[in-house]
């Protein structure tokens, strides 16, 4: 054997294509069109709310929020979420057994997957997916089965609204196997903006409950929707006692790099959640946990909730307005903060030289690389969160993040009117 | 098959014995000599120095530090990482491929296993050890390969020096294997206080080198030290490329709530740390790593080194006279800040009412629960991080933690007094 064949990595993270944060961040860093309007990457462009930031100031300045917190939170953020969530849920939740924080809700989920997957489990996942989720699910030996959300058929060619991406139920059926061990939800839905309907999620539960799969339902974007919101945990005891509602301070409040989520679920899932999460990271970040305990406590007192639902929703209409002009068909979202766009009829010339790693990609990552270069507005091609085989569904349309202080999204649409002479009519 | 079974937790989370924390924790609760004087986990009494705090203030005002940070880390904090160790390395740290930031060191060792550990690779470890190495080096499928750490013979009779701790190398030498990837080191050692001397190190590294064995040197404890201290990296470049050498900014800067750590190695090495970590946590917390860098960076004008080992070592010094009134023996840490104190003189009445699940514990777990019960002061049983093998090593031994302020410590020693009744002479 090699000497140097034992400084080797494991499989799990040897073989790894180029991520697309880095090729956009890469792109936008390389593009002439100075200083890019970055609508990539989904955290945002201004700050949480003054009343959230001086809390986090008045926790640094506490000793035991500088210190260890228990592994499954700081108690007032535990109580905090129980009383923010407990109206929501209609009955009470128990801080100390139905709650447990974690770092971020990445760190979360990837908790979830590590207390509950065995070698070979599956775990189904609706595509497009949260890129996460893949390797996420992976490490503890899980095997990722897929079913597409079907796009607007006539997407192409006008607007749509998100809630038109659709579940074919005998697909999903078919995907369950005596190995399905979980399912994960995402509503509302990053990239499609998709809030999953009452009708929906009922049909889902009743083949989780049909066959105990324990539901992961990722609701980071739960605050920002814009039509009704139904959270899955709350349709039954039956469909509650398999779920795990995720959750996350950054999105919430708009600190994404904070580090500060939780789940919420029965004591009898949570406990194992809470074991693996202090084994991954053993506590989550103290004086942050404090701020966010604040942000539950007086978001109401604030008008934060619907606050921040009215000026995220300005932004997409606001955003969006430019797409007539192009003639280029959007999907509505139903919540959260990102946009997909048809670009379809966008031509990029034959001959335009891309890099190797975007060549062989497919057409969104060439459309990206394009916008970047040419307009100067940095989005997400979406077949990143698709398998090889169905990225063909999503290779025409790109994400943008809006995100971002009215100003920026002002000037990505005068940006993006210089797209107009590649548009074909 | 009983359709709940599909709800059973995964192995690795499932068969846990009840952790020291909690038994402690719930010990103190339970005492009737409250409040409690708490030295049992490593959290410090006190707040990180005001210059630094001030920084984490300053940053949660800037839009880009509350928001995701680049997955290995802020820039500002890599290169304030590599300019404070290029002197101690000897030569320039690249901070963008030699440093990686994590979310606290113990995300960081797990993603140095994450990196390199396929099922039934072995990990070394010397006993006693730091309790998550085991989880975490569990998790990828790794199998843990144990080194006792001897005690000074004459321990129990009189104070001794942590560095009396040794490594008995024909042991070391016989528990490699063709199968063994890693070896990991802790130095100043938790809960020992050992710092390992330079001949140490030389010839860990040496059988390293010929067995090609990747080190992760766990030195959290790095800037407390009390005698010379070596890191193992900077003993030859040989050394040098097999090795990963975790730090804390928690352990650095009094902060262990912030959770934010680092890995420095070698390029091929810290790429894979870096993409592990990107599974797990995805980025670390934004405001407190650029609260880090400040520390960094403004340590030498503050004299913070220097004073955070002269008041470390006060505190040692100061609470450590205690033994002497007891006529207890301790072993006087070469760094850190755990002092091991023998207690093989302390007589627990034999109708002493245990709770069942401290019963079944060794010695050590009785010494403690006694302690807290009777002179209400709280110390950790260091057979918890011992093998049930080499549990008998420790179980005359409690690990007192001094990071405390010096009113506790001087109240520490006054209740200690009320051990006497129990010494035998």
């Amino acid at each position: 054997m090699d000497p140097r064949a034992k400084l080797q990595p494991a499989a799990r993270v040897a073989h790894r294509r180029q991520d697309v944060w880095t090729i956009v961040n890469e792109a936008a860093a390389a593009s002439p069109k100075q200083p890019i309007v970055n609508m990539g990457q989904g955290f945002f462009g201004y700050n949480p709310p003054q009343f959230i930031i001086n809390a986090a100031k008045e926790a640094l300045d506490k000793v035991e929020c500088n210190q260890y917190s228990p592994t499954r939170g700081r108690p007032r953020l535990k109580k905090a979420i129980a009383d923010a969530y407990t109206p929501l849920w209609g009955r009470q939740l128990n801080p100390d057994t139905e709650i447990t924080v974690t770092t971020g809700a990445n760190e979360g989920m990837l908790s979830a997957f590590m207390a509950f997957i065995e070698k070979d489990d599956e775990v189904i996942i609706f595509e497009p997916f949260f890129d996460q989720y893949i390797s996420n699910i992976e490490m503890p030996g899980g095997k990722v089965v897929y079913v597409p959300l079907h796009p607007p058929p006539n997407g192409a060619t006008q607007n749509t609204s998100a809630g038109e991406w659709t579940i074919d139920f005998a697909e999903l059926e078919a995907a369950i196997s005596p190995k399905t061990k979980m399912i994960v939800l995402n509503t509302p839905h990053n990239p499609v903006g998709k809030v999953f309907s009452k009708e929906e999620l009922l049909k889902i539960g009743e083949l989780c409950v049909k066959n105990n799969i324990i539901i992961l339902s990722d609701e980071v974007y739960d605050r920002l929707y814009y039509v009704p919101f139904t959270r899955i945990a709350t349709l039954s005891p039956e469909v509650e006692r398999l779920t795990l509602t995720v959750g996350s301070a950054g999105k919430n409040f708009y600190a994404t790099g904070w580090r500060v989520g939780w789940l919420i679920g029965p004591p009898n899932l949570i406990q194992y959640v809470a074991a693996a999460h202090t084994r991954i990271c053993y506590s989550s970040v103290s004086p942050l946990q404090e701020a966010a305990a604040v942000g539950f406590e007086q978001a109401d007192a604030n008008n934060f909730w619907e606050t921040a639902i009215q000026e995220m929703k300005g932004k997409v209409d606001m955003f969006n307005e430019i797409w007539a002009e192009l003639d280029l068909p959007f999907s509505d979202p139903e919540g959260g903060y990102f946009v997909l766009v048809n670009m379809k009829k966008v031509k990029v010339p034959a001959d335009y030289p891309f890099p190797d790693h975007v060549k062989d990609r497919p057409r969104d990552f060439k459309l990206s690389w394009f916008l970047i270069q040419e307009v100067g507005v940095a989005a997400i091609p979406p077949t990143e969160f698709y398998t090889d085989a169905n990225a063909h569904i999503g290779e025409d349309w790109l994400r943008f993040a809006v995100c971002k202080e009215d100003d920026v999204l002002v000037r990505a649409k005068e940006r993006l009117r210089d797209l107009k002479k590649y548009i074909e009519h």
